[in-house]
């Protein structure tokens, strides 16, 4: 028998950073999982723990670089720094790869002003960052968003598909649309400004997905990727998931009322589900 | 052995109306639970289901007056239409309780404007109604909002409590206050602008939970109520519960880092509880 | 405006106790929630907490009895102790109620032996427990059961409803019954053996689900409730709550393969519900 | 911009399939994801959709199929069938990716036999399995297992590891440690029994996990793999993930009581996170 793969380390570790601007006050609250692998046949192959660093101890790592290095210029810097420091720190590492998610805290409106120190958290989706770090390499980043649930009641359709004896889909030039997107993207190097790109591509894809009309999932996805590359020379590569969450058109004919594309109901299982990578 | 109470109906009834308005469209998705009782000891006694109206009608009855009830006046008045129905269409039921959920699907901001017919879930809370209907008496009417996640990092202490043998809370005159706010807000009568009531309710609630310093969630707690009683006329009663999300401090001193209430972890079990319903 | 009711407490309190009996060990798991009233009106009206015992504290107090309380006899034993230590300790309360639940952890077996150390979550449901204690009242003790998941694939039946122009439930004579039990049992006074009591509960729904033909969910819980009381003299009331989780049949016949109740498909939402309590 | 991988197809399909063999009848119940990859470039680039199968035919496929083909040799086999049946059917799928999940409906023990028609789920675990399959070339069958909650009261330590100025983990020679397994085994090729595959993994897992003491969960996790291969020869590698669930005692030293590791709390967020692949 042999160890062919192995990883582990802390999954969900949740901080929130308070910053402190005189009395303007912002806070960023984020979850982090970081996963490494190395040489740790010593573990388990023997229950030589000499190598192992305790998870527990890469829970503290986090919190105390967060101290320090979180800050305005987001999620990706900030686990990079950690990756470095995990790399640098621990001879036995020999990849780190570190998840982080940003739960989307918005300014409060009082008055129609936003408070200094008071936040809600909005509906713009989690942000997210995969950090791949192995030694003698650059790190590789990739931004990232997901469940950002957005819905258009026009300007959708499916027709043309081929029908077999197990189909029973009716065609649809008029259909509502919706997903909870989940996007990836992969800088080609190291960025200088990553919140900018994130929000480059939410109004990209968002700006798609709201004004062209959509012939097929297929095809929004792509023209989604397709947009965000255009603008964004600092990413090579895009990976989008739209599960095609379905409102179906509920039968009203059979109570005498019109089926006239007003009373939907939500079908969540079982869903579509429609996924692709897109690269210059 | 006797039937000392019984309820029965449907749950978990989901749907969307689209509404046109030349290009501009918008859409209303909610969920009802409709309850019913009255004397169904035939069933229950006898197996005789003569009485029982099927739950799966009383879906298809909620799917159908969506048609034509469900507006922009809100969830309260289609429920109270809906209970009126169930009670005038069949007469073996004694009372109905409709409880209806409103996701809160905004306008998606498409290049600054707002879009015709894209929407985005936000972060505004659950909208949610209660009705209570009886024959022969007016029904009682609840509005209500849940699941608004709200945050300040700083305004709010706690000091003064007692000490116990099993007391190791220290004192806080600064900390993170942080909630998933659940109102509901009972009706003297039938009003005549529930949205408007609700807006009212949710800025009451903000104004005090951001600009006053809270002493004690049961003071936050209050002080919401008071104001919202203040502000609207027409709600005779407010409950609200508001779990305290607790943030706390890591310990950054073990690393030789100040614990200058930079860096707090989310404990989300176990959590305080606090509840409270006020009245004029 | 006035203070009409309120109540405070910590919920969510998850605690493991650890039995050794020589090398046989046991584990409990359990969840407390314990929620306070009394004259609080010092915090809610002026933020003042001099008679706040502090959540943190309730905390404390539920793992700190555990260690000397928790035993075989199960929680209600335990909540009723939790609760006079509360009462006889500050004051201030005049009203506790304890929510408990104890996760189903079972004993292993390994190669067809129970073991001494080893457990295995099983699908028995979880226990529950309310504690309502009042100053000067015997307390009001509810045993229960939530979350049994449980599906007969015959030996049930829906027919002779009434119609209407909302109806197109076919009849059935022959369906699935699925559903996901909540069961509660208040006892006329304290018992002597809270498991025993359980178990016999347990025996009694499923036998009843088992063994009788349901012409309605009504009839079944009925005679579940009924079998129940007439074995268990100590309990005086049952409530249940048996969702109807259907499984319809998929309608293969437009496939040319016959539609011969074989194959359905789960429907979550939406779902009927019914609940009743059943009294000696 | 080039489509670098696409893949699309239905997820979260359930079904429900009663066999009948006199008054004894069985169930089975499972959730199928079917996603399909070739080249669709059409409906990406173009909107163009006359290749593109729709994802409710997917759906209507695998109901049509599972009456026929799903029987008591399991999940592997159907999905094997399913697989080859879409190849077969449309010349533009390239592979075919099929995961499908079996909830744990057991026989009911009714005074004490287990019942001819019903059923309880159980505490064993979701059944899983993975099928890939592309034109050409034999499909690749993986079978799994998650969600088996397990714990162990003792019989598991973590000493020897190296400290550094984030360390603050005391060592343990006795602890708890919980899991909620997480295995998938690859099969070097077609086996003839699937299910006797399935329990020979699971005793293996469980055995190791209950009687042998863990040095590290590495070690655990390495013996599981490793028993389970020298037992099972259809199988040439073994993934398994074992999230360390931690109980961490609870310091009642402050109140005076001993902290004689009787009282833990269970502390899901953050957790240890440890996985590996092992192989002949």
């Amino acid at each position: 028998m042999q160890l062919l793969h192995s990883q582990y380390g802390k999954s969900a570790v949740g901080l929130l950073k308070v910053f402190r601007d005189g009395d303007r006050q912002t806070v960023r609250e984020i979850t982090v999982s970081a996963l490494v692998s190395g040489d740790f046949s010593g573990a388990f192959l023997a229950g030589d723990n000499s190598n192992t660093v305790p998870t527990d101890t890469i829970k503290n790592t986090i919190y105390a670089l967060a101290h320090d290095h979180l800050d305005s210029s987001g999620i990706e810097p900030f686990g990079l720094k950690l990756a470095a420091h995990f790399l640098a720190r621990y001879g036995q590492f020999q990849t780190v790869q570190l998840q982080l998610e940003e739960k989307p805290w918005g300014r409060m409106m009082v008055d129609g002003l936003p408070h200094a120190h008071a936040f809600q958290a909005t509906g713009d989706g989690i942000r997210t960052a995969v950090i791949q770090a192995r030694r003698s390499h650059p790190p590789d980043v990739t931004g990232g968003l997901q469940e950002l649930e957005i819905l258009k009641s026009t300007g959708s359709g499916f027709v043309g598909f081929p029908r077999c004896e197990f189909t029973t889909l009716p065609e649809a030039t008029d259909r509502i649309m919706a997903t909870r997107l989940t996007a990836s993207w992969h800088f080609r190097e190291a960025a200088t400004d990553y919140p900018s790109v994130a929000s480059k591509m939410r109004e990209a894809f968002i700006e798609v997905f709201a004004n062209r009309y959509s012939r097929a999932v297929q095809e929004t996805l792509y023209q989604m990727a397709e947009l965000a590359l255009e603008r964004v020379p600092e990413v090579d590569q895009i990976s989008l998931r739209l599960p095609n969450l379905h409102y179906f058109p509920y039968d009203l004919g059979r109570f005498g009322i019109p089926n006239d594309q007003v009373i939907f109901y939500p079908a969540p299982n079982p869903h579509g589900d429609i996924s692709a990578t897109v690269s210059r």
